[in-house]
């Protein structure tokens, strides 16, 4: 790591792409958002991901000679020893040499990570997670996955594909998932799954408050609406969050039962209903789980809010593509001097 | 790790304890094994292992000064910093401080470590998993356990509780288990689930294949029963060893999905029935992973049978709790000189 260097930290996401730029203890010294726009196609995405880069250098008046590295954050799956991005349906792209396109055109060590990793590595830097060493990130939002960091490292796995918890099975022949698969967390827990399984609901029921929330049309109701109509007393929607807690309970407890880790951190869109499903997610982890890691089970939601993808991104690249030092592990301080615009 | 120590592994099990000495390339240089008789109570069992540890020095020739290293193996939970064995339903002990009485007696540092860790160690240094960094050892025995060596290192977690893969649910208010909860892996795929899964069948049926293994009498019939049947084309059996394959498929499946393993080594008595369960094992790990993981999944049995404990806990002794140097993870050979007696 170098010592006075500044870095760069890229999310890049399907609706938006974030860029911030840190100063070794990762305050934030600049920052842009823009939309991704992915329909105008790659080289286009590429080149708002260089304009915003260069925006994000302009607006901090940093010297680009004392910027040490480049993170990405991107959805995959990834290489990251080929700096590629092997497929992202968000996006629409197919193997693209990212790492390579950006390193090249600015001339600054650049390093590529897995979106549910960078989260996950920032939440535990600089979030939720900060001083513990064994951190399971979730994310829940349109689909579910997860960023592990383990001994203070981010556990990726032989192809890079590690953190998979959207894709376990819960439930044998169960519901049909999106990846071809039956029975997945992802589609009983995920942002998507709720609002069409409120869809199937509502389409049983002559009247709810969910429906009137859609103007009465079914294919209106999206995972907002089913938040709203939980805290407006839909009682077929508060079932509706109790059974997607009991599913992420079950997916929790599974990872607690084989990491046993210092704690889990939940993050992604639907956490802003945490109140509707903490209370059922927390009971099946504990009645699923070995008593002695659930006695003191830290589940807790993550702290970064949509800067954990950014910030990770940055805290990859100050650390040269994750490789931690343990100071860093000590407790981290971080300002936000600058609003997204 | 000492260069020219000898160490000395114990494998502490419910019926038998085995210890080995070894050189500090792992060759066993002597071995006893002894029945472990827990019913003599714990004064008794730890007096038996130090007599063990006496005789395997005995026949060494080896002398005290280049022990530099013990280490034990024992069934859990157990406090790895404090070198308790908190309780061990097998021996009937609760908080015995097993790796200060043998280190006061010896005066030779003394490590403690999980079972299923040190068969996991010794198995990625010594056996199926060499060569490996991300290796998860699976023992399917009585019961289901897994040891996780992660970067090298063995992942033990918070409560030193990591890899309690028999107790991940496999099927949401399924067959009760004996740790109170209900459809855990361990309640369909281990020795005790199969034997009992076997007997309840077999009551429904007039006459079988296995019912005549066992003289008629139900009560009889074990998983040795249960592997012998299906072997003498008992269908009833064959399709019970297939339904535990499933099951392990499942629990295997959502291992390789969270943590993208190098490799996935099986152990414990029940892989002498490998052929039985292995093809729908697979199938269904092929049907449950994403194709990225399991496109070109390593799923095999363990090399060291008997021994991966005894060696395992040796390997943890020569690198002083299992800090192991990346040398270790090259080739190693190992030499069976002595044998148990």
């Amino acid at each position: 790591m170098k010592e006075h260097g500044y870095v760069i930290g890229i999310d890049l996401g399907g609706t938006k792409i974030a860029t911030a730029l840190c100063d070794n203890a990762c305050n934030i010294i600049a920052r842009v958002k823009v939309n991704t726009e992915a329909e105008e196609g790659e080289q286009e995405v590429i080149r708002r991901i260089g304009d915003s880069i260069r925006q994000v250098i302009e607006i901090s008046g940093v010297p680009v000679k004392q910027i040490s590295g480049i993170g990405i954050s991107s959805p995959g799956p990834l290489s990251i020893e080929k700096g590629t991005i092997i497929y992202a349906a968000l996006l629409g792209w197919r193997n693209v040499a990212i790492r390579e396109l950006i390193q090249q055109e600015f001339n600054i060590a650049t390093y590529l990570e897995n979106d549910a990793n960078a989260a996950a590595y920032g939440e535990t830097l600089l979030g939720a997670g900060r001083g513990f060493s064994n951190v399971v990130y979730i994310t829940v939002s349109t689909g579910i996955g997860s960023g592990l960091v383990i001994n203070r490292q981010i556990h990726r796995g032989k192809h890079d594909a590690a953190g998979e918890l959207g894709h376990i099975c819960v439930e044998l022949n169960g519901r049909k998932c999106s990846c071809g698969n039956r029975g997945c967390l992802q589609a009983y827990a995920s942002g998507t799954a709720i609002a069409q399984i409120a869809r199937e609901r509502a389409l049983c029921q002559k009247e709810s408050r969910i429906l009137s929330l859609a103007d009465g049309k079914i294919e209106s109701i999206d995972c907002l609406t089913v938040e709203k109509a939980a805290y407006e007393g839909d009682s077929l929607v508060k079932e509706l969050w109790h059974e997607a807690g009991v599913s992420l309970g079950q997916g929790i407890s599974i990872i607690m039962q084989m990491l046993d880790p210092d704690i889990v951190v939940i993050g992604g869109g639907v956490t802003k209903a945490w109140k509707l499903f903490y209370e059922p997610m927390v009971r099946v982890v504990g009645q699923q789980t070995y008593k002695l890691i659930s006695d003191d089970m830290l589940i807790v939601p993550a702290q970064l809010g949509e800067d954990s993808g950014v910030l990770g991104a940055a805290m990859i690249a100050l650390t040269e593509g994750g490789k931690c030092q343990e100071s860093l592990f000590l407790q981290q301080k971080i300002s936000m001097k600058y609003c997204f615009r």
